[in-house]
């Protein structure tokens, strides 16, 4: 089956995109972004930069360092973060299962010359 | 208001994202690939690249050369193309209008602090 993906652009802000989120998603999980960088198998330069894009293009912050604690720091996702995570996913499945029948005939189309 | 954007991966074949679509469009209607990427200001060679990408990832090329006739040359949509161009924009405008209510709160949202 054919795959879509959504990218969401906010206009004044930054962009949100599968790759995006789903790094987001683990620096929440591991609490820190080289843990999730290497969850993700992606370096932590990358995911490092991934993160510093999303704080400089939103308004707010997504991810915010945690200073101090049993952990002696790592990072967390701050409340917009969150929010813009699950309307992402939450916008994402209702486009998916919008589509899911279009996806299929792309494929038996496709497939027609196998 | 934020924008999606549909980007769809044919897996063992290649991908389509509006900057293609728009493109093959273009092509469609200019008659040519040089045309095209001067009406959607991109240079020549990136137009040509951006074809020799999806002809090559995809079984069957979506855009053929066009030899002879009064025009002398020139480039086509196949039937391939043509209809890969109207499934995407008909699962576009579905995700789009599964997805509006979610953009608007989306966008609300962000607002608040404004």
């Amino acid at each position: 089956m054919p795959q879509i993906s959504i990218h969401i652009d906010f206009e004044d802000e930054g962009q949100l995109e599968p790759r995006t989120v789903a790094l987001l998603e683990r620096i929440a999980e591991e609490g820190s972004i080289s843990a999730a960088g290497r969850a993700m198998k992606i370096s932590y330069k990358h995911a490092w930069e991934l993160v510093a894009e999303v704080n400089r293009t939103f308004e707010e912050p997504l991810v915010k360092a945690q200073t101090g604690g049993a952990a002696g720091g790592g990072s967390v996702i701050t409340e917009r973060g969150q929010k813009l995570i699950r309307d992402y996913r939450a916008l994402e499945r209702k486009a998916l299962s919008a589509t899911a029948r279009h996806l299929k005939a792309m494929q038996a189309g496709a497939g027609r010359q196998h």
